[in-house]
């Protein structure tokens, strides 16, 4: 069961940027992080317009004079206080990632960014160099993977119990965009905009979450080669895909499928892993995440659900539920999972606490580099016909 | 979509009796209160035993010297305060829940109880009747009812999209004391101790929550006739129930059916509510809430999931989502929901607002009234060989 | 695997009553009847008009002169052929059950009858002794019997592996009759009318297919006192109800709780079946006949499937296969391993094997005189004000 | 509902080759043949071992001097007879369907044939010459496609309900052969054998299943393109694959991607077809046949049920339901529904009537010939390091 007495000595001082009136993304940010009062939110740029920021962070409690509507003041203004913000929240659309993310590292602060991370993988480089430099911490909110059900997936496979991996199918498939709905809208028109959104849509958006989960399940998986198939139905999307296939083939001689698409007409989210082992397969759906189905080959399917005295305790990674089982958990918990393990990084840094920081597993900047590495791929091998490409 | 920036003034000053260590009730109502800002935690009775009470609040924020061993003392001291606590949410056994609602509203306090709100009608009037008299509000947590598809189906019913309601079929039946778990476990053996649980257990601990959804999703039905028939199958029980069904008469000729069981062997929740009308039939399952199904005679049936813009916009009662569809909401966004309506509707009553009180749909103290008079005519029927008795 | 080389040394002569053109339930007997080889159309009585009964006859390829309009003819004239029929199916509306039944015996034939084999028990009584005095078969068509997964769930109980039996609940409530479809409908009118449906509709109609499944499932079981409240939805059909809960309690403690409906909107049949025992439940739903429920408390669920392996291999009733797992088999499979089992009974009894006869399950004379029984009790309650009463 | 009074002035006279005792295939052939009385067997080659054929035939009803031990010698037979036979269905290993087919053919006879119907387009194009000059029909056994809910999904698509399709997922992966299952056992050793099986395993056992039901529901695509990435996780199997992915390029810019595996563990078929337009999507799944998925972008997702009013009544295909809804169908049905099919086609041919020869659907020599051409492009693929190859 969960643990709410975790805490610091003190809460870590929080900022944000991005994220204000009306951002959903904004919202979650703010609810899982203050959650379990491991944060506090301190100074934010939420706008950058200084009125619309400045009524916002009031409201949400910040003091005014620490409501800023350019990030670079924020950074520099806050360095000059004792009370200073030491990690900052990115969620702003994604060709600002890069130079915020590297700003802020700059600035000495400790990172929880959006993805994608950035657009190349040389860009990722350049950050990770940064964080190990000056030891901070670089965490990207892949946030479906703060869920149970996927560590208990990654430790029955760590345990053997579905034999070798041999395929893994990976999707995140919906509808919401199999018309133009973007054509009028700009809070939708910059995902289809390469200068604001990267080298591609939907691989980039929603197919890094389905390939990182697997990363989480099967973390000693190597991509060899892939190819990558990607189709603009809407054509004005072009050259950004809305609809795409890669195959993959691991080093170990497994293999791989990814689809992600925002024009699976009537799809919600339709984000699915299947893992596939030589005795017995996983699979684990975001839209109902309590549930894991594991299907030994030869015996009756089983459907584990989430709180259950039979799962692993799994320690080393999210640990533990926040209400008992039956109990639905959603994608809010999810997330505070994630900040209470970004949390107890940074904490873990800040007070030179070594071991404690490797024990302490979160999607990191290895896990934004790779979102990375495996777009530029995809856009390798799709400007190639489509032919397979070398992975490293 | 929800609003994060709903602020009143200041937040309201908040104490808690129980929920203290370990205690998974207790967090749930903290992490509902406090998710958004609109309740503060300023005092709490969280433990009998001084020294656990102090180190537990201090570390959730508390002051030290506000953390009280004796909820009847904390009463006393906060009301000296200048910025005493106003309102109390009650987190203990069953036993404590008349007498500590009473005291507390009769030191002014508004009052948030866990259900069932005492053992009798006649306990729960004399509530009401104090709690009128002094202009408080008294909240029962049904925690299920936040949850956005059930006002959807109270909105369809309302609409006429069923036809007439003529069958009300409610479940809540797990599996988990099939077996005799309580044997040697304090924490689970008051719940089958008349004393603590009172005159039922399975009806009273979770019936009442299956029939108090079918209540907010049918509201003008009334009770005219019930007959009960309970069971204890592990026989230390007795005379406490593990098992129960109720058969109902409403007044307008419909019919309803409640099962209630602890010893559902393999269940989870198995918190079923279906409404079946003279078109269509509604069904809703709490292990996966997000989700309503719809079946009109005849047609295909329809799986209606949150957040979707084809769902009724209901500003009467539990209004938004806290995130986009597809990304799967649970129980907590439930809980925070109703301590959203506590929060306006005890603010409302502090500013004077009338009309908006009574705009503000919450379990209150009628939902924790008919709760119990639902449990002493269950006990009247059964107690007289499961015939059938007259409701009111 | 299925072994269609089961053989007698000739098929056995089978005549019919009812279920002439457009008859559905006419086909379904017809070509369960037929697939094996183990019985050969020679005779039938399809349609009271001689015309229509003979077109029809011959071009399923039966002779002309063996085309009767009337049911006692064919007897009489069959009886006088060295190759007439020595097995007759019944498949009219329920008022001629009994008499038909009660004739074919006293004309040395076997029978097999659609349900209610008739509307009190005295009648039921009545044709086991004809029986037993002719040394002949009754068999009643529970036609969902004969699904392989029925007797898997009754093999798992019988070894014990939901523990002992508490709870039984059964339900066929489907929203056909939602409303008054029957007002201008002759062949939906007699289900509503005493004098051709007998004394109850939905009780006797689909109610009893659900208790044969659980007795099927549960053989052991005795109802010691049930209650029966009705109800006639559409107020024309009084005193024939749309719509019935039946309580029961067997006498070893079991509790059980029957759902009838023909008012269930949106409901296509949802037949469901839910045995809970001490430690796990099994579930069985007829729309998908080929998947068990099985939940074991405190363990992952279970969803076991036809034709795997790990089943239980159950030679004592239906045996086989009839095609490779996963592959979907379907209610005429079920029929068809019904009528195979009536054959298998018919053959030993004219050859006088009693062990074979006795090893042979199928649903016979009891299967139908306890039909007939529950529906007598629940009429008693029902005009009992719903009281208890006891079984027998 | 389905009329079984549809006859011929007589059966056809019908053979079978190979499906001897004990094969499971050989009675579904036989149980759909024989179900709607438009075949009638008359003769057969079950077993190449002539007391084997002969105790078998002779069970089945077949005279004694009409079991042959080898087909040769039973069309050289039957050919002499004036009732000799007129149609004979082939269900032995695959590498004998083409000298079989073109033998059969050869000698006048009407052929249903298993798939694969040969191993090249070559053989395909000489076998369908020889059909159109001796005006013969070749039926192939896709044995999934007479499911009416297929049917249902070719005619939703036709009519336009969910837009211009844009992409076809198609799988058929099973778990069964995870482990090296054949190592001792002829009876499946012979499928990863190319001599027996082709050239390929998964692709042409199960692939072209899925790849056939895509076809039928939306008729007019055409294959492009397509690239194959395959498989042998069991490494003696090479170089038959029990694994692949299959990506296609239709020439009016939609895409497919096909899914055929053997060493899917768990799965039980998993056999399922998704059609995605540009305003809903459509899917199917073989292990519940009677079902189909419509969801429409922006709309509740809608559970289409067999047997419905709501339904398409299609007439040019498989049309009717042999039960009500609800009640469950299964392959079965499915079978007999292509036998009445390939029935009608053959009377047709017999009487020379060619309008309704060319309205009666069923799949036909192109069905089989457009899976072998795909088998083709697949293994041309693959052996070309799984390279885009132009697909005619």
């Amino acid at each position: 069961m969960f643990n709410e007495e975790l805490k610091f000595d003190r809460p870590l001082r929080w900022g944000m940027i991005g994220g204000g009136r009306g951002s959903q993304i904004g919202y979650i940010h703010r609810s899982s992080a203050l959650r379990d009062g491991l944060f506090q939110l301190s100074a934010g740029a939420f706008d950058i317009k200084p009125e619309a920021c400045k009524s916002f962070g009031v409201n949400l409690g910040v003091d005014s004079d620490r409501c800023y509507s350019d990030y670079k003041v924020m950074f520099e203004e806050e360095s000059k206080r004792e009370d200073g913000i030491e990690v900052v929240s990115i969620a702003t659309p994604n060709k600002f990632h890069f130079i915020m993310t590297k700003t802020a590292l700059e600035a000495g602060l400790h990172v929880i960014c959006e993805k994608p991370l950035c657009f190349t993988v040389e860009e990722a480089e350049i950050l990770k160099e940064i964080a190990e430099k000056n030891d901070l911490v670089i965490g990207v909110t892949y946030g479906y993977t703060g869920h149970q059900m996927v560590h208990q997936a990654k430790k029955m496979i760590e345990n053997g119990d579905i034999g070798d991996v041999r395929i893994v199918n990976m999707q995140f498939a919906h509808g919401w965009h199999s018309e133009e709905v973007e054509k009028n809208d700009p809070g939708l028109k910059w995902r289809v905009t390469p200068e604001a959104s990267g080298p591609t849509y939907v691989l980039g958006d929603i197919g890094t979450h389905a390939l990182y989960l697997a990363e989480v399940m099967v973390p000693n998986l190597e991509i060899d080669k892939l190819m990558c198939s990607r189709q603009s139905f809407i054509a004005s999307r072009a050259p950004l895909e809305d609809n795409a296939t890669v195959l993959l083939k691991f080093t170990n001689g497994a293999v791989g499928n990814l689809w992600a698409s925002a024009v699976n007409a009537g799809g919600i989210h339709e984000q699915r892993i299947r893992i596939v082992g030589s005795k017995a397969s996983i699979s684990w759906w975001d839209e109902h995440p309590n549930q894991l189905v594991y299907e030994v080959q030869g015996k009756p399917k089983q459907l584990l659900d989430r709180g259950h005295g039979y799962l692993y305790n799994d320690d080393s990674a999210v640990s533990g539920d926040r209400i008992g089982c039956g109990h639905a958990e959603g994608l809010f918990e999810s997330w505070s999972n994630l900040y209470q393990r970004y949390a107890i990084a940074i904490d873990a840094k800040i007070k030179g606490d070594k071991e404690r920081f490797e024990n302490t597993w979160f999607p990191d900047i290895n896990a934004g580099l790779e979102g990375v590495r495996f777009i530029e791929n995809c856009v390798r091998s799709s400007d190639n016909e489509s032919s397979w490409v070398k992975y490293k």
